[in-house]
This record gives structure tokens, sequence and C-alpha cells, in this order.
């Protein structure tokens, strides 16, 4: 089969065997698969990734013992041990034993097939199409800031990075009752989240100080920590989005003086994201930069890595 | 009088002129102050700092129009406007126009005299002396901790650093349930916090990985966050009390993918310190490796410098 593959820094389409699904596994044809910032922070040297990558996909259950045989489905990606505490507890998603698909020790979506536990599989109603199936997985992580944090009702938020996912983040909090901004440097990118009927403001050079009671940082680099901490007011909250290759530095003083909470956020259970999308309460179609064939996935990799594209998709 | 003043680097002890009581003010006389972390840090340049510091202190009202004229006090250390949504809500510790005493645009404890507004001022209970009334302010920014976090009941929790405030910090924890190890590099100060009947141990060169529902990093080093973070299971909480001058460094991947949680956590409030205090449930004598003269506090700033050192007093 034809998969994208990572190696070191280096990025090619290569011509791969088909994996095979192990008991408990189903074998997955993917439809299309959405290029995330974390692929392209796997490219910069994040988790020493050498592999196929893609977390996000949206694909047809091919195995024909599969319970969602001839399904379309989307997939859940922490492959989890389901035997430890974390496991019990429904969360899976931490569990200490477990691969990650695409990401740890488990070849990814970017391909023609994947394989994934049977309870890893989310079916996809007929109402969704697979351009916007395919946003579950980010989606999903945009949901997990309200399993975290309970209600926003009411709350002033600001959302730092109109990329992929601060602009599910933004919309997400917005129908839970937040007043959001999104700030952003792009002008490509804050066309779009005014299309998205969101309130969208270019980041000045200098933040605000302590104006807002939640700040989402997804700005994916290092400097958007302190800035989100800066922008919050005292005993506020940060949301920790942003995964990248490095350190980052702040000043910790402000933190500490200002009683401020930073959260660190990651995945999401699945069930939220794809009932957002199956009432239409987000909009994921604005955020489609690009479809590229996987054949091209090179350039499609390119294309999202610039500034101005937001959702790059690969098509197999 | 006779007062330690700071410029730039130096510090040295001065005549200043006594500060005078402004309407709502008292003037306090200082039988005791104590050296914190932060005066050592404004001497390395946190805040750019000029004038007296000190902010822990028990003193005796001077003023004859006082309330509490003759009384014993300490003394909240956060000038708050009295006016404002913060000081409405009880939170004048965050009041945006406050001033901080011996931090902030108010002259200090290291001196023979000083002048708070009436309403910072608590009695201290004649059974308390004033070698422990001292810590009261310590004391309750180690408190703060169960105020932001509620319930520490049965948490496994690690304290890293076995300095004045982490010693505070672990028995206020431990005698609320939490099930607390401090971790320390000097010999000296574990041995101080056994005396305390703490679980004390030596910091491992390399911090084991995610074993804490609850770490508090009291370090005072830019060191301790990427520590207390990788020392943090998934979904745990770490609390930051350290403030230095400089910038925290550290990898964030852990914070997000771990969906840590990092609290702020500053100054407390008195009351419930000072109940701890006088019911003897933390010790403070322990904590107190020497006591020096005002007038010799250039020596005492150097002995509290010292790895080695817990806690210094002064007195005027």
């Amino acid at each position: 089969m034809k998969a994208l593959y990572f190696e070191g820094r280096k990025a090619r389409v290569i011509g791969a065997p088909e994996p095979r699904a192990r008991a408990g596994y189903a074998k997955v044809k993917v439809l299309v698969s959405g290029i995330c910032n974390t692929d392209l922070e796997l490219l910069r040297g994040y988790y020493g990734f050498s592999g196929i990558p893609g977390h996000e996909f949206v694909g047809r259950v091919v195995s024909p013992g599969s319970p969602l045989a001839g399904r379309r489905v989307v997939g859940e990606i922490n492959l989890a041990c389901g035997r430890c505490s974390w496991c019990a507890a429904g969360l899976g998603r931490h569990c200490p034993r477990r691969a990650v698909l695409g990401i740890v020790k488990h070849p990814g979506a970017h391909a023609e097939y994947l394989t994934l536990p049977e309870p890893n599989l989310v079916p996809v109603p007929d109402s969704v199409p697979d351009e916007e199936a395919v946003f579950t997985e980010p989606l999903a992580a945009a949901c997990e800031i309200l399993e975290q944090l309970g209600s926003v009702e009411g709350r002033k938020t600001a959302v730092l990075g109109a990329g992929k996912l601060g602009l599910l983040v933004a919309q997400v909090l917005a129908q839970a009752g937040a007043e959001v901004s999104v700030f952003g440097r792009r002008p490509e990118k804050l066309r779009v989240a005014r299309r998205l009927g969101l309130d969208a403001r270019p980041a000045p050079a200098r933040a605000p100080r302590a104006q807002f009671d939640l700040v989402v940082e997804a700005t994916g680099t290092p400097a958007g920590l302190p800035r989100a901490i800066q922008m919050t007011r005292p005993r506020g909250t940060v949301v920790m989005k942003s995964t990248f290759h490095g350190l980052a530095r702040f000043d910790a003083a402000p933190l500490v003086v200002n009683e401020i909470t930073v959260v660190g956020s990651r995945c999401g259970r699945f069930a939220p994201a794809m009932e957002l999308l199956a009432r239409c309460a987000v909009q994921v179609g604005p955020l489609i930069s690009a479809e590229y064939s996987l054949s091209r996935a090179p350039a499609a990799l390119r294309c999202a890595a610039r500034p101005s594209a937001v959702k790059v998709l690969l098509r197999p």
C-alpha cells in the first residue's frame, strides 16, 4: 500500500506492506486523513519519531469479522492496555503502557490502511460527510477543555492562535457560552475565524495585561505560554494546548504572584465531538485550506507548514 | 531609626527617619522580623527593588489612637485599595493597585518601625511567642494551598525543597491529611525535616516519574518546575510557590500530554495560620537557624543565603 513515511526530518511516500489486524483489532481503509500540527512537529524532532505518521482520519472497516464491518468510522488514537487503573477509570488516554496512532509505537493514518483495536472505533452518522468526520479527533481535543474545566458560561476568554486547533477550540467554547475572542497573526486565518462568526483580532505587539478569565494557548510555539499568562487575570486559568519540540521559557513570577492555574490539555473523548458535528454546532468546512492525494503528501506537508494554512487533508 | 536598606545589589544598615502613620494606618514597633527567600531574590534583582525590605514581622502597635494600641500584632503584607472588585471579594491580595510591605512601594519590616493600614493588623494570642508569631506570614502562604485546592486528604504528595517555605508547606499539608514526602538537597535541612516528624528524602539525581498526585515546588530555583512536572502523575497537580529572578525553562510536552495542572500560589490569609500556631499544629522552632541584631543585618543576609540555612531572624 501507499503510505507517508517519516525518517529523521525527511518525509516521503513509500510502498509498505498492508497492516494485518491482530485479534481484537479491525483493519480500516482510510478515506481521508488530516495533517495535524503534531505531524509537523514530529518532522522537527518531537518524540524522535520515525514511521508512518497521521492520527486524524475517517475510514471504512474492511475486516469482514468486525462488528463494524463496512461502516464508516473514526478512531480514538490512544491504544490503551485495558487492564491498568487508568483504563479501569475510563482514562485509557493516560494509560502508561499506551501506544498512540501515528505518534508512539503504532503506524498511523497517512496510509491506505491502518489497524486499531475495535473499542477505539466510533461509527460516523450518515449525515456527517468524510471531510467533516476527519475533524473528530482535533475537535475532541477541543472538547476536552470543557471536560477539564466544567462550565465556561460567561467567562471572558481569549484563544491565542487562529490555526487548526485554535479555531476549533474557539467554536467549542463559544457554543458552550464563553465570551470568546481569537487572537492570531495571519490575516488569512483571522478572515477564516470571522467567517466562522468569531470575534477575531490581530495579536497585538504588547499583549493586554490581566484581561481574561480564561486564556487558551494554541499558538503551537514556545512564545505562547508567557503571553497567555500575561493576559490572564489574577486567579484565572490558562489552558495549554500546544505541543512543540523545544523548551518553553517564561517568567514564573506572574504565574505565582497572580495565582494563575495552567491546565495542560490533550486528547478528548470522541462522542461529544461527533455530537457537535452531527448537530452542526461547529463548522469545519471553512478550515480546509487544501486537499492532496496521498501520493503528493510531501507537497501537502509543505502546504500545511505555511503560516497561512489551516487544515490540509490527504486522500489515499 | 535603624533600618536595613537595599540599593541595587547592595545591602547596608542606615539611619532612616521614623515612618509616620497616615490616617487609617498604625505605627508598629518591630519586635522580630524574618528573612524570606524573596528578600534574597530582591537583592538579586527581582522586582528592581530599592528601599527597606522585609515583610515577615511581629511587632507592637505604638500609635496611641489605634484600636490595637499596645497590642502585639502581625500584619498582612498587601496594602489593598479597598475599593475595587478584588477588594470587595475579600481578595485584596490581588488588588491591582496594591502596595506590598517591603516589596512594592511600601517600606518594609527590617527596621525599628513600620506602618500598615489598621485592617491589615492581626493580634497575636499571648500563648504564641514572638519567635513563632513571626512565621505567620510564610505559614499563611503555606495555608493558601489548602484554600486553593480544597481537601488534600490522602493525596500522595511531594514537597520539593526543604527550605523555609517547603518545611512549612509540608507540615500544613501533613496536618491536613496528605501523605507527604519532602525532597531536599542539604543533609542539614533534611535533618530539620525529620525533627519535624516529616518523611524527608534526599532529592535523587533522576526524579521519580509520574509518582505523585500533588507536587509542591518550593525549591526557589528555575530547575524546580520541570522536576515537579516530571514527578506528577497524569491529571495530577503541581503547586508552584517559588518566585525567583530569571526565567523558568521546561519541556511543555509532559504538561500537555499528561494533562497536568500547575497552580501558582502566593500569599494567604493570616487567620488559619495563626490558628495553627496557637494550637501547636505546626512547629516553627526547629526552623530557626540563627538570630541577629538588626545592626548586623548584612551578616544575617549572608547567613540566610547559605544553602544550609533555614530561617534567620532579625531583632531591631
